[in-house]
């Protein structure tokens, strides 16, 4: 019998089917593989092949030469852009603005051969300072009102490159996902006066089932109603609303249980291709006591797509609690 | 420079990126091919490897053998079933039900080698009525709050079996994708006492640049602020809430409708896969004036998934005015 579930925070129901139930061999899983590539524009040495840079961490050498550990630049094609006005008009029945905003890549390693499952921790945090650093920049500009940060994993799971990077756009409009998570977390503090993401985390440690590891700082578990098989999130324990307030000692803890978890999915389930998207508060928003910042993390097994795009209902062949099983029990 | 559109419906915003700006063959599309099947369970003869029928429209042969037009059969591996009783339980925090509702297949041909683009009108006009007999019947079971008929067709669209066939599912809850756009609906008729979905209709027609064919009966347009290239909605001019209440001249109508569709489809985009889903309004639901039913046809052109999937935000490389002008002038 199958299970229909509802995420605590959007109100989302996905159907858990268990007649179709997974384990990991069942998938047909597209291995992400990197190969040597001496074209590769987000190589050391290759700075001249990116638009020039807009944040680097150096070792003192020039902008835009060798000697980064993680590089921003824009991106080549990007979806929005910061230069012109926000105009806002509406045409009959409809509304439209222009596409200001902005969309970078944050290149996570001049080393062509590394990623986030094998660098260095310290090399790790750094990504996460550059994330914070773009943000705080971008937030000074008001007509921005959210920053998605988010990384695609090889070429299935959206990627066009295979240099390890992640990517940045910030957006005139926040998002009717965000929108949504952020009403749901209102309504649930409104009636309660507690965070729902701390409560969910009470809860989960209470019940240990669905919990994949837990470091002083931070929780990762599989969620009650995953969208899908082996999604995983990651919280913070301390409550706080936005990414960029996280302190040093939490991007350390991050770094270790981020790679400790993207090690955990590649040695369960093939180094499958993944999507990580970073969750936090929009900028100009009040949300302090209600919203929880945190990281979902999807490996990509399955192809259908447009169905759950059509309908935004899914239909999930794993349950959380054997995810978590599988990913807690992972050799490293 | 983008332009960011919201739907008028859902408020869903979309980036319409015009620097990454696409024509058809700009897309790696995965081409459907249908290759002939001797062991497929879907094709005539092979009746018993499905489980027994639940409607077939047949010459009066006896029930699952020969000599049907469409069968409808249950799903082999169901993600909902009917048997049981709707258990709603809590788990602390968290909230589920039972997995009761239906999930069944419509074969919309014995004929392997046929597609909807191929098939003789009055047969695709009896794929119709199928959807329509299913719907009604299973409108009965009152546990029942809304019904999803859908089409995958073609590998990446998510199809496992080649041989043409659509889905229905019917589910205990409305899911939030049909919750939000029924809410929108309602929220313009109580403002302007107009259904949004004829008002906009009213405008596509006048403006006519997002047009790609109109009838006596249908108008399909490339919607204001679509999600994907070459995204298509069909939508009966009558306005009626529920697929299932339009007529025997309305069927007609859609099948020569979405069959050229379909053929503007293969003739300018390679025969890709696509996925259909027709929306109408939920079950138990009071929506007559407000809701307005139409199918949605999405070409699967390109395979980026996990950031949209996790964002709910959209970059669409094409415009819906080139999409339409693309698929309007296709030859037939």
């Amino acid at each position: 019998m199958a299970d229909l579930r509802k995420d605590p925070v959007t109100g989302r129901w996905v159907i858990i089917s268990t007649e179709r139930q997974k384990r990991p061999s069942d998938f047909q899983i597209e291995t992400v593989t990197i190969r040597p590539d001496g074209l590769c524009p987000f190589c050391e040495g290759h700075e001249d092949q990116t638009p020039p840079e807009i944040l680097a961490y150096r070792n003192g050498s020039p902008g835009n030469t060798r000697g980064w550990e993680v590089r921003v630049v824009p991106n080549k094609f990007p979806a929005l852009r910061v230069e012109g006005t926000l105009d806002r008009e509406g045409e009959g029945l409809f509304d439209r603005m222009n596409g200001i905003g902005a969309h970078e890549v944050i290149i996570e390693t001049p080393d062509h051969s590394q990623t986030l499952a094998t660098m260095a921790e310290p090399a790790i945090e750094k990504v996460f300072w550059a994330w914070r650093d773009r943000v705080l920049d971008l937030k000074r500009d008001l007509r921005l009102r959210h920053i998605v940060i988010f990384k695609n994993h090889g070429a299935s799971a959206g990627a066009t490159l295979e240099h390890a990077h992640s990517q940045l756009i910030a957006l005139p409009i926040v998002p009717r996902e965000m929108a949504e998570e952020l009403a749901g977390a209102k309504r649930h503090f409104q009636q309660k006066e507690r965070c729902v993401f701390c409560d969910v985390m009470r809860q989960e440690l209470k019940d240990g089932t669905r919990v994949i590891s837990e470091s002083a700082d931070f929780l990762a578990i599989a969620p009650y109603a995953p969208r899908f098989p082996f999604e995983a999130w990651l919280l913070p324990k301390r409550h706080r609303s936005r990414f960029e307030e996280a302190t040093s000692g939490e991007f350390g803890s991050l770094a270790r249980m981020l790679k400790e978890m993207l090690q955990r999915m590649n040695a369960t389930l093939l180094s499958p291709p993944y999507n990580l998207i970073v969750h936090s508060a929009p900028l100009q928003e009040e949300a302090g006591d209600s919203y929880h910042w945190h990281i979902e993390l999807m490996p990509k097994l399955t192809r259908v797509a447009g169905f759950e795009w059509g309908t935004g209902f899914y239909i999930n062949p794993t349950g959380p609690e054997e995810a978590a099983d599988v990913l807690r029990k992972a050799k490293l």
